[in-house]
């Protein structure tokens, strides 16, 4: 992660502070459950409360020599607690400590996330209702294809967004486990009380079964939901790159005053913040991969995933909460063009009507495939001489028996193909 | 796929008679609807059904002049069906099939997978409870960490293919939709009704929302949790390489009577099909990378998801019902050796009780720190001289005053590390 | 692999004949190599090189016992050569055979992608040459730039895959290896001239140091250079994509009689094989992932590269041989519509200029950022109004001082731009 | 990249003092080409040198306005020089600095690399030459195969790192090129002659054609070069994983007085710097795809690759020389055990002698088959009731006709398997 693609409270669940703070309580909490079960004293806990305290600086020049972080925090923690301080982690492994603190870690990222989802989906929710009637060229292949809205666009990007809201709401659920299980998951040095007290305390559930470590198939779950938003993003984002295009220009990302799009062109306005989650995108989505050989660890486990975590989780969380606020501001600023988007409807001379004229003539009685070519023969005229597609029909005599003057015009209607708006709507956004 | 790695029930999913078969299916359905709202008649939906047939052969042919395999099909299908044939395929479009027909296999080869999941889960607890008080030593970072029981390994595996389990269903449910919404999924040219009934018929949901496409994000989440699932086979197949390494012989893929190991070596055993699915899970897992790829299609679709899709769908699924049923065998088949266990557990001379000793230093007035040094002291000296850990406690003039020796009875106790295992197996199997 | 994306000469390299034919050489000149050292009889080696026959289904046979690929082959092979074949293999490994073989597969395959990279290569030039001065404009950011030529375009793609090939040659010299050097590779059982001479007739060279494998690191690096290949196709797609699109028209894929581009739209021409090998380079590009994973094998050797070998080695180069010769194809029919690339060049008013207008109010005496905002002042007041740039710039009455319109008629010079074509053509081809 | 993982010579590369410093020769640099084309005076080239400074916090400044940081870069360069500052960067365009900077940083950082695999390469040297005829057991698929020599081991890993160093050095050259084009790389508005006299200063080469970037097969050449130099780090690292394995206990990471392996059992010693490097390797070979990705720009350019390069370049060039500084460390000061190599030499009875004996016996007449047969009786035998796989041969009446107990002893000779080290040696170091 670096400042210019940073948030501050993401950062802010990374950083030394956070983390450090969520150990304490879990060692907290922990001994509470040790004490409750007669295993160590009540005043051991209530001095662990009282007398907690750590200092950053201290811990470091512990990890130099132990070369181990959650015995330097323990060690440090011991010179503020005093005595007391030796029952503070009994029968539990370093493990229990830190991979219950990135349970809590990635569930405060997961909470980041799903609300700037939620600012997201309200952005293009908003934009989709201004714009659920703005009639726009649907394309595929790149090439114009049949009539639809703008907030039909929209609200396909708004599906998905919530699709993934759901997909990472999941992945929250997944990766909110605590486990305080010791050495190798037996609970022989501890009780699963412990474990249970703790979890509550933390906001997560008991890890089923932990070896040393949670498995790690839950992190990389949490990953690939990531992975699969920020894809969402990068379509997304596509679409407004496409858009405009200076052939196209049928929307443009907010320009705004004393901005500057090129050093060498002052003509220039680039969609640069799109084309920016478009390369963030593929970074948070290269993270999956490592989470994925994260999983199988070695026995017990082995610390190799530690080290990707460490790199990959503040990077593709701090990445990912920029692209999603930086694509929800996109969408809330946009310039749309609507007469430019009739512009581009209108420039093919009507060649997005040949499905219709092709069906009304199979109901005329001629074959699909005679439809077809019949049709297929006066688009490719029209298209290849930059002629009227409908002027080309009407001189078609063939076809002029078979479609009436009157019953062109009925078909070469725009309005025709917004008419079930309002059914899709419904559905996205649960009334039209 | 390739037919070494391949199971013909699979295979049979993305042949080109299934695909066929689904595509008549959603024409047929579709005529139905449609016949029933009264745009075409509804001796054209009978006469489908009852004189639709094709020929594959005959596809190939016209798709070679026309280079599009839907109008091929449907070319091939009229001319069994006869004049009728022009109201099928009415106001839909390719996608609309392709994309329906896809749903519907994805969701055939999900039903496969969960199955042999179930069956892997199934060998799982079987072996999981005969080994449930066989005790083994734990390891982390490869180093014997403290005792745990065979059963609980399998344990730890049975919870991750459960959760793969759970994964892989909601994926199935992420991919179980239809869209029959027409040319940029407008339902201009169709009614809704005509998806609702097809998707009804085919086993489906309909799609919120579709453009010419059924959105790439939920073919995305399926790979991924392919994906997570190929992760979990690695890590239960490298816990199965480990066990059999030379060295540690705990546990060995069942070796048949004829079967050789090496052209040059005659006294190999090798656990090359857990190294066979560990290879087969790369692959597997590599392919979320073009699924997530996919997602971002140019306005209302490209065709580039489908080339991935004619590749990865079959390769990916056909590779992971193989390493799934492939594991299972090797479960259930696995030679457990609980003599080896027994003789790796003693090899370091009872230095896995170094933290019951520790703790019972603590418990006897120790800081937690000097109780670390105290032990770590012992346990370095008999680890580098291959010496006993307890003879070195007992020699240690310091400790004695803190642990007689009847206390240290009490704390080398094997048992003690497997009291609580009837309340994991409850949590992972539900009953202990 | 699938038949659709499939060229025959390449599946053959990866079909059983071709590999049995490279096991069978390379055994025999190794028996060639054992007979000169003496270490077997010379009639021996006569007899396997004049009786040696091999039958795929009984090799099949033999394996299901064994479950051993090499050793069905030598026993099928013995059955053939009778006694003497007790001399075949002798102190070798199966590895030996294995590898050697699939870096002989290897050199064969990169023989094949070379010779289509030649083709491409060919084509490009052909077309850079044709269009050399064909002037489009230059966009970045999808927004347009300053002018360029449509032969400067495609030469920027010849110099990229004339890197490519580089890259995919150094990348075959890289797996160019042979190993005959034993069960470890250390030579104890066999001699180093058998490797050197095996090495010289399969047309190899010795490896520096095998363990029981070729290194892993080799196979990476030739799936690396696929990858890169196949993302400089995705580069040149979607250039083509881009370029045909409906608002852009500037170039298009050919479109041959009775082809249809869409069941539903009739008027459709879509960018099918651009797109379609788009996907196709995601799916080149995801292997690099597995071959990386394959190189930390365990030891001396695990076999977990083999199931991923076997999948991807045939997949990605045959991918890869098909996606190349379609571009080639796609290259060599591409019609292209010059007066389109003058119609969009023409489309913003003038607006490419600006830089120009800017560099002379410098000169003129204008500090850079007040010449930057005189020209961005009008270009955007032309751009949101759909103005004239030109006729914006002779109406600021502050500019017309500076620059007189004498001066201005000089700077709007369309072939300014295509001064120093000459130049790269040079440094593309070798000569202008 | 964080400070756990970073080195700060490496950091120092990334950091915005390093980047404004590049920046500015080449503006500094293309001047001087300038005023000697006579483009701009040569007194405005002199005073670009004289006066040229900046300022990080007033960049930031403009940049909050401009959301351009060339601009805001020159702008405030403009701050310093004065009036001639409206010469600098006449004709060229914001990539032209940008990427010709990250050529310069790319290269530092590849010098680097270079140096930190010339110590690891050194380390492996020594190492290996002091174990040359240890003798240690060659394992493949973790199965005892047949004894090496620890020095063999190691010189593996060092041919590997050798071949690294080729071709990290091959990716050095081919993103050390210097692109100084104008807007979509034309040469229009500045000419060739300042790309070579920049290029040259800079220690770089002229791009053969740029368009508005230097292309990015360049830049995924040189991750896919440090991908491959990572799987490499993670292959050596496994190795060390395993021989620290408490059953092999072959070799050991030095554990310095002080350093804690587990804050609950005192008794551990973790390989925890080799599991670290594997995690990182992890990361490091992941950003491949990102790179990958970012080739398919869209025309003259898009700035998509931006954002990936901002993050991953400093990421992946810091993760790897932290890596492979840590691989040397852990290299120079491995702790190897001969003596438990030894142990485990002669754990399994003699079976690594197996192949010998099947040769012999094929030498002796037998087939090949029948004598792998005989030989796999006994050896099963030996291994399933760990006895001694010499005597069960000698027990083994029918082979016991064949193999006279003298030519048993030959056999079953250690030293045979060292025999060929010094060719090995020589072909890995240049000499023995």
């Amino acid at each position: 992660m670096i400042p210019r693609y940073s948030r501050p409270e993401m950062v802010k669940i990374w950083e030394p502070e956070n983390r450090f703070r969520i150990w304490f309580e879990i060692e907290a909490h922990a001994c509470d459950a040790q004490a409750a079960l007669g295993v160590i004293p009540k005043e051991a806990a209530k001095a662990v409360w009282e007398r907690g305290k750590w200092d950053i600086a201290r811990i470091d020049e512990i990890e130099r020599e132990t070369k181990h972080d959650v015995i330097a925090f323990l060690t440090n923690l011991a010179e503020h607690v005093g005595p007391e301080a030796r029952f503070v982690h009994q029968g539990m492994t370093s493990s229990d400590v830190l991979d219950t603190c990135l349970s809590v870690q990635l569930t405060q990222a997961a909470d980041l996330l799903l609300a700037d989802l939620d600012l997201l989906l309200a952005a293009l929710e908003r934009r989709a209702r201004e714009h659920k009637r703005t009639p726009t060229i649907g394309r595929s292949h790149g090439i114009h294809a049949e009539p639809t809205s703008f907030g039909l666009k929209l609200a396909t990007h708004y599906a998905a967004f919530k699709r993934n809201r759901d997909r990472l709401a999941a992945a929250r659920a997944d990766v909110a486990t605590c486990a305080i299980s010791g050495a190798v998951g037996t609970f022989a040095t501890i009780d699963p009380a412990v474990e249970e007290h703790v979890a509550k305390k933390m906001g997560l559930t008991p890890e089923t079964i932990s070896t040393q470590v949670i498995p790690r198939d839950r992190h990389a779950a949490f990953f690939a939901a990531m992975a699969i938003t920020a894809s969402s993003i990068e379509n997304l984002a596509i679409e407004i790159r496409h858009l405009q295009r200076s052939e196209v220009r049928e929307a443009e990302e907010y320009f705004s005053p004393g901005q500057k799009g090129s050093s060498a062109m002052p003509h220039k306005r680039n969609p640069v913040l799109t084309e920016n989650v478009t390369g963030i995108a593929r970074v948070v989505r290269a993270a999956v991969i490592p989470a994925l050989e994260n999983v199988a660890l070695w026995h017990e486990r082995d610390i190799s995933h530690s080290s990707v975590e460490r790199l990959n989780g503040p990077d593709a969380t701090v990445a990912l909460d920029f692209a999603l606020a930086r694509m929800t501001s996109v969408i809330d600023k946009l310039v749309v063009y609507p007469e430019n988007m009739r512009r581009n409807l209108d420039a093919l001379g009507g060649l997005h009507y040949s499905q219709r004229v092709m069906l009304a003539l199979t109901q005329a009685g001629l074959s699909r495939e005679d439809s077809y070519k019949a049709v297929q023969r006066n688009a490719m005229a029209a298209w290849e001489n930059r002629r009227d597609f409908r002027a080309e029909l009407e001189k078609d005599e063939e076809l002029a028996k078979l479609l009436p003057k009157a019953q062109l015009d009925g078909l070469f209607d725009p309005d025709f193909y917004l008419r079930n708006v309002d059914v899709v709507f419904a559905r996205v956004f649960g009334k039209a």
